[in-house]
């Protein structure tokens, strides 16, 4: 099977504008099959602020009511999007942007009001990629803003991660995925304090182990979840680095495989 | 040659929520390939308003400057043209949005100042169709936003009925393109002031003996001379009309051809 590489970037690095160009300059040497997948909560809450709308969040989850719904709409598909997009075909690499709604990638339905009402926020029910594997064949890179619609007219602010994972499943059947989540530590820490304290590999048994044993921090634990998922679910592998890590092969921060 | 669509429509059909369902309606049930092209002007200005951003207009057109070109990528890009998208995937309807920094679709020159400096304007260069072409065939609608890029990082505000003029020059080589511009009006008028006037047909040698006699209004040649530029470049039939009137086939408005 052909690789293909996932990238999923969080707000801070597309939005300050030298991390930007590293992450496009960085992106657009990947050789073969990707796929960028984006975040943009930052400039979100700022232009919401500018447009006098408060960001509500309960445990770092934005609580989405109908006026954050258009700033999202406006920012990740737009703004952030389009940015990337023009940044990147600059680069020679020809990117597309999308949302969930185009072509119809990801569906989802609005969550549950539980104890929490999150307003219009999607938990993804469905995954096509029979354009976007068309697409990919031309040499074209889709990127990807966190965005999905209910198929009913409904656009839905959905976490990135979700997205660049479920997207990881749904190709798995097509390609050898390798995710990679980008974020502003060097990749799963021993020490959440110390930088430098990688764990360079995790595999199943391994994280059972460092589960039980308290050396992963609670904060990571969904994220190294969601890894395992898409592990169980076909992905080869998945990688947790630095964003400044995603040409370096000999600084991968931490990957992780089922064995 | 297979029949291509090509509808573009102002900022005041999108962005009113009736007017929107209908069009939304009418465009899903066009038969065959088609492409919608939108504006969003009305939009960017009430964004803009909010954001405490003045819009400054000359001959009814924007300025755009740095701040400006922000709000129309996250306007134009982001907010109208996913909502529209949402709505026509709820239809039933494969659309996908694009802009013309995506897949490299719309390249153009930011405008030379000459009396008037327009800001980040784009005048297109280049149009590539050959994704576009490719998705059109898998059953797929794009939906353009009026935001081109210069292929050096740089996106770029450009006029809506340039861009589907555009489209439909370029892809008059593969298709039998029909394009609609859809206004407020009944199509082009003889009297201004009323809407039952409607000119339902022109060809060239008419519309050179309307513009000697002053038939024809000053605001609308324009439109009418972009419209058999598009003709003169292979566009098979060229319509101007009222929204109202896209599937209606006994309204046409005013049907445009060479002879």
């Amino acid at each position: 099977m052909d690789k293909l590489t996932i990238v999923k970037v969080g707000g801070k690095i597309v939005e300050e504008e030298l991390s930007l160009a590293q992450l496009l300059n960085d992106f657009s040497t990947i050789s073969g099959n990707k796929i960028l997948v984006h975040g943009g909560g930052r400039s979100a809450t700022a232009i919401a602020a500018r447009l006098g709308i408060e960001s509500k969040m309960v445990d770092g989850r934005r609580i989405t009511d109908k006026e954050m719904l258009e700033v999202v709409t406006m920012v990740y598909g737009g703004l952030v999007n389009k940015q990337i997009v023009a940044g990147l075909q600059a680069k020679g690499c020809n990117a597309s942007g999308f949302c969930g709604a185009d072509m119809d990638i990801i569906r989802s339905v609005k969550r549950p009001v539980k104890e929490i009402d999150y307003g219009f926020v999607g938990d993804v029910i469905d995954v096509n990629t029979s354009e976007l594997r068309l697409l990919l064949e031309q040499g074209v890179s889709p990127v990807i803003a966190p965005l999905t619609h209910n198929g009913k007219g409904m656009l839905l602010n959905t976490n990135a991660d979700t997205i660049a994972s479920e997207l990881a499943m749904a190709l798995a059947k097509y390609f050898s995925v390798h995710l990679i989540y980008c974020f502003e530590k060097n990749g799963v820490l021993s020490n959440p304090d110390d930088d430098n304290s990688v764990i360079h590999y995790i595999d199943s048994a391994l994280y059972q182990q460092y589960k039980t044993e308290g050396v992963i921090s609670e904060g990571m634990i969904p994220k190294l979840d969601n890894a395992f998922r898409a592990l169980n679910s076909g992905v080869a592998e998945v990688q947790i680095t630095n964003a400044n890590n995603l040409t370096r092969h000999n600084a991968r921060g931490t990957v992780l495989k089922l064995s």
